[in-house]
């Protein structure tokens, strides 16, 4: 798509859609409720092997040996993998390490050796027939520890980068970077008011309900076939390229259904070790970890130590602000402090801020994305100090966001100049909402917090084939995790002006699409929505080309709408969509349409929480009563699965505001592995999640489209806190607000 | 591809060819010579049904009643179904009695009744206790005795279409048309020689090692999704839209390997009846036949009687030809008799001809194509005619052959006028081939023959997805026989100048790709190779046009062969495609590629055999010593797997000729329904074939291709008859040559 023609073909918001924003029922639906769709666990081969993974009990420690014989002796038992059978490539090593440790375990659940049985429990018995002999070393559990003068190093290699440069010196701090616009020296000295404060997050997973699996087949062709549940199997076909050192185009990724993932199923763990398994046996490898080995071994979001300084002059006009963020990048560096840094001011228009980010290393399992990485966290600490500064200047929280929301124009301190955005539109539904309208009952608590994200183009690819029944067949390679295969399969419908019925969405795998980036980012309506929006436009090209060889006139003349093409000139030339299909074979052969896109116009999305809570003076028990999300979401092509994100990420957010966090021992342990014990909020915790869709349309897309998976996930725990403090009068530095937090607060 | 297109990019055989041509290993060959593959059978699913079917005992019988009652109450028996269950609309009734018989059944083996149960056992014992009350009927078994005056009647509403009108009369003819060219009378009167003689053939069985099997599922949501082992996922799709009365988009066929089908597995069996079984069950309902149900529950080639008359000048010119051919339809009208006419004369540039041609009804399984239907039978007669005259000519029989061979402008007794062919060239490589030039052992016979067949268009679908690494997947939807996988991949590899190992084929489902006819018809490389080829053609378009954006030049500037993408004024613009490819996702997204043809220029192949037998004097038991097969294939894309065509139907014309029939009872029971007793032949039985291929370019096809799969088997039956007549001195007027009739026919 040129500019030239994205402008002709786009559409905003209050375009009279006939698909888009209606609520049919999803094209997996009987699937998916009948037990029939296939997960990752449930995938079966003749000949199958069960695989195993031994982890490591220590949180530190070198690794001096491995003996695997006696596993390897074990009847039933067919290989044994350690991290030597990876190719021992460069650049890669944190990646393999993470897959299985080589010279250290840096986190209790680290994976250390993997086994092929013919049963599951032949297999575990030989785990514990390994014998690794460690050094056990202290641990380091957060970034305070970590960045401690004379703390315990990770990684002996490991020097910092300092502002873009090799520092040179050793330690856990991968890098520190800064963002600056203007000059926060000048804005403080300017401001009337300052406020100051430091936060702390604890680590949260994202609690798919669906644990890791996978499962490979290495065939004697040297080609590699893996089925796995994951959030992009494109994104699996790359990582395990990088690991085995082998072409993309010798490894085939089949997606199976999956159980949740929120950025968690973005990297991969069990499935190189299926690889090597089933390399050395010839046989598929299964590989399906427990709910203890997801906690332990996957990939949660960091806890944080944050900073956040704001100056305002007394009309409320912010000033100066300073954020100084740390974040748990967990064994090996790339926590999401980059992102947290891209967001934490990116609400409000500030003539002067700072931003620095710190990237380190602990003995936790490297962190993973989980939906909107980074943003809650800085979010904590921003909404909190931006509610803190209200009340010192006596003004309405959202009149005081209001006052200095960022608008079309606006440069974030990270650079970016904002297109058309819906900050001031979520702000302004909010303050004008019956929830924020209504005087709170008594003796419960009200916050407000809002919070952005931005939503990630890349590339995806769509294949259509019509039906000689006028129906089309629609291909795609995204992840479908929230109903995506409907949102799509609505663009196409939309642009032939055919039922969404008459569109059957499928999600296949990497032999037989083109590259399709990760269902994440807030990108898959966006941009899978987008190839199937051109590729729909590929077909309705060649229908008005078709219709027109068929009348023997100039496709100039034609035009194509709702489902019908006609003669701009004759009224007697006109022909459904259906009856051209039932033609094409007899005047030229059958229409198909592709597509390949890698958007640019990608647009951010804001989030905002209005909600109450209610708090157990005896026990300090917080119980949200009532909570509103709205949300700009450009536009909600399916509006049921919009207020399903919604609704899911503010549960999310609740849970981590109220329950969720690793909780460790002294020695790196983690002592709730499992949902009894990680508390993660049921329907019964929980107050009906209001939802407000705000439409300001992303002028970058030409349905308006914007992400809106992620952002919905930031404004619960300030919004949580912010209600919690104005319940009780103290402000609530430490996640998550547990009772004893609560009742500890005002001491 | 436009005319001016195929123009352009028309290629002819003598081209220097990079891919064409070359002897690539098969993409499939790890999965399956390892077992990997799934085929029909294989298929499982959570809570699979077994289903079975319960067939007639009579060849000719009206059902009285079903009775369904006892076997519906055996305990694990999920459901019954009888013809009942399908929807009864108008103008399938064949069809669908066919698949389970209504109020007759028409052949010994005709499906009455199916079950499903947890076990393929209970299914087994629910069939007897369906009690069926039958009124047994006389059965006619071959088209003299269905023609007879006073013969049982088939369908009582059968009236015979006579020169193209209802003649009104109820009958076992279905059909009686002719081909008229010149006039015959006069052409006969012009004769200084005439022969004329009368043969008939046997029903014989295509004999592919995998029996038919299919499993359905009917979803809650009303879709359908069959796996099954087929020649045409598109055509099963199609077939069961037809009888289960729902629109095709409603309908998903997956693909799975075939073990052979040479035609007879174009239509479908079993898969309608699982569909019914799993709309009541809700459960998947797989059938799996038995070798004997796939002899007599499924479609074999027909027996004929035909009768060839010809006259010719005494220098050998042909002056008249008269073919009066009745072909076995089996249990409802269809037979090749069509297609046998098409064929009979096409060889040959004869001024006057006619062709009488009738599809006559007896009680046998409905007949299906078996590799080039009909043309067998034809050439059978035909060819050792062509013999006889030459031996009453005095006149070497290739001679004879090439002094009335069709050439470009030829027009065939039914219409068509030949484009560029290649008989002549088939019978002059024949004439020049060392087995013909050799004088031939004493005691041997030898025989020659030659047959034409057609390959026909229709739609294929081709889809091309360029990945990072610069290989490609190329998606199509053809059922890989004999190697078309790969075969169609290197056609894309041609056009891209890159390896074929650097494209990844996959044959895909229903709902991936775009409407593809049949794998029959010697179409699939032909036709999904032209799809290919024109996929290709989009992704270097597109590369081109690419590179000109990344270089910012205009395209037409640009050229691309041999793989690299380079200017034809500025010699430093040079790249692969390879490093276009790593560039493809910065440079505006991905690149993919999509093709949907009908291709018209389809072009006949002619094969002819030279044969060398030995006759065991006292058993008549005919070995063949030295079989050579010609044939001209336009272009050769894969010689080996034309070759490997080549020797495939010369083979099972070898078993056609000396072996194999329906041996039936008076009551047309058939006595020989297992692989023991239906005496197929093995390699102890077989000398090398020897194969001669000739590359007359198909002016219809950018790279000259012809249809290989079918001629090939035509000739063998004809040169086998006539190299025993040569041994012998007797003219072999049936098939098969058994010891016996070889011993017989001499009395």
């Amino acid at each position: 798509m040129t500019t030239a023609d994205y402008e002709r073909n786009m559409i905003l918001s209050n375009v009279d859609y006939k698909v888009i924003g209606t609520r049919p029922v999803r094209h997996d639906g009987a699937d998916k409720v009948t037990g029939r769709a296939i997960y990752g666990a449930d995938f079966d081969a003749s000949g199958l092997l069960h695989g195993k993974i031994l982890r490591s009990p220590h949180a530190h420690a070198r690794i001096v040996s491995i003996d695997t014989s006696k596993a390897e002796a074990l009847e039933g038992v067919k290989a044994v993998a350690t991290t030597a059978d990876f190719p021992q490539k460069d650049g890669n090593k944190w990646l393999r390490d993470n897959i299985l440790a080589s010279d250290k375990a840096l986190y209790a659940g680290h994976a250390i050796a993997g086994v092929a049985a013919a049963s599951p429990h032949v297999a575990e018995e030989a785990l514990a027939l390994i014998e690794v002999k460690y050094e056990v070393l202290e641990p380091v559990l957060t970034t305070q520890e970590a960045m401690a003068e004379g703390a315990p190093i990770l990684h002996e290699g490991l020097t910092t980068q300092e502002l873009g440069e090799d520092s040179g010196v050793v330690s856990n701090t991968a890098n520190h970077f800064q963002h600056v616009k203007g000059d926060i020296g000048k804005g403080f000295k300017d401001a009337d008011v300052i406020v100051e404060r430091e936060y702390d997050t604890k680590t949260v997973h994202q609690g798919y309900i669906e644990p890791h699996s996978g499962t490979a087949l290495w065939g004697p062709d040297g080609r590699l076939h893996v089925w796995c549940s994951n959030q992009g199997s494109f994104v699996v076909r790359d990582s395990l390229a990088d690991l085995l050192d082998m072409p993309v185009s010798k490894i085939r990724v089949t997606p199976t259904e999956i159980g949740g993932g929120f950025g968690g199923k973005i990297p991969i763990y069990v499935e190189p070790v299926a690889a090597i398994l089933s390399k050395k046996t010839g046989a598929p490898v299964k590989i399906v970890m427990s709910r203890k080995e997801t906690f332990e071994g996957s990939g949660p979001t960091p806890g944080s130590n944050i900073k956040i300084k704001l100056g305002a002059k007394s009309d409320g006009t912010i000033t100066a602000a300073h954020a100084w963020m740390a974040m748990e990048a967990g064994a090996y560096p790339g926590s999401p402090v980059g992102a947290a840094a891209q967001c934490v001011f990116s609400t409000y228009d500030i003539e002067n801020a700072l931003i620095d980010g710190y990237d380190v290393v602990v003995n936790k399992p490297k962190t993973a994305a989980y939906r909107a990485p980074g943003a809650p966290n800085a979010a904590f600490g921003m909404e909190q100090a931006m509610n803190e500064l209200a009340g010192k200047l006596g003004m309405d929280q959202i009149d005081l966001r209001l006052k200095n929301v960022a608008v079309e124009g606006t440069r974030r301190p990270d650079g970016p100049v904002f297109r058309r955005i819906g900050a001031k539109e979520v702000l302004e539904a909010m303050r004008d909402h019956p929830h924020y309208q209504t005087t709170k009952p008594d003796g419960h608590g009200r916050g407000v917090a809002i919070g952005f994200w931005f939503n990630i183009g890349f590339d995806s690819a769509c294949n259509i084939a019509v039906n000689s029944d006028g129906s089309i067949n629609l291909t795609e390679g995204s992840t479908d995790i929230g109903g995506s295969r409907t949102s799509i399969a609505m663009h196409a419908a939309e642009v032939l002006g055919i039922p969404v019925e008459d569109v059957r969405p499928s999600v296949v795998d990497t032999d037989t699409i083109g590259f399709t980036a990760v269902t994440g980012g807030s990108r898959t309506t966006f941009a899978t929505g987008w190839a199937a929006y051109e590729a729909a436009q590929d077909v309705r090209t060649q229908s008005i080309e078709r219709a027109a060889t068929i009348w023997d006139v100039n496709p100039d003349s034609l035009d194509m709408e709702d489902g019908v093409i006609s003669s701009k000139t004759d009224s007697e030339l006109k022909m459904t969509f259906k009856e051209l299909a039932s033609q094409m074979s007899d005047t030229g052969g059958g229409i198909t349409g592709r597509a390949a896109v890698n958007p640019k116009g990608v647009g951010g999305s804001f989030a905002g929480n209005i909600v109450d809570v209610s708090i157990d003076g005896e026990t300090g028990k917080v119980t949200v009563e009532r909570f509103t999300c709205v949300q700009d979401v450009g536009k909600a092509i399916h509006p049921s699965y919009v207020e399903g994100q919604m609704q899911g990420g503010s549960v999310q957010g609740i849970g981590w505001a109220l329950n969720e966090e690793y909780f460790m021992n002294d020695q790196g342990n983690m002592a709730n592995s499992s949902l009894l014990d990680y508390r993660m909020p049921t329907s019964l915790d929980l107050p009906m999640i209001d939802t407000v869709i705000v439409e300001v349309a992303n002028t970058g897309h030409p349905f308006g489209v914007r992400g809106v998976g992620e952002a919905n996930i930031i404004p619960p725990t300030p919004a949580i806190a912010n209600a919690v403090s104005d319940a009780t009068g103290n402000i609530m530095t430490q996640l998550p607000l547990t009772p004893g937090a609560v009742l500890e607060s005002g001491k």
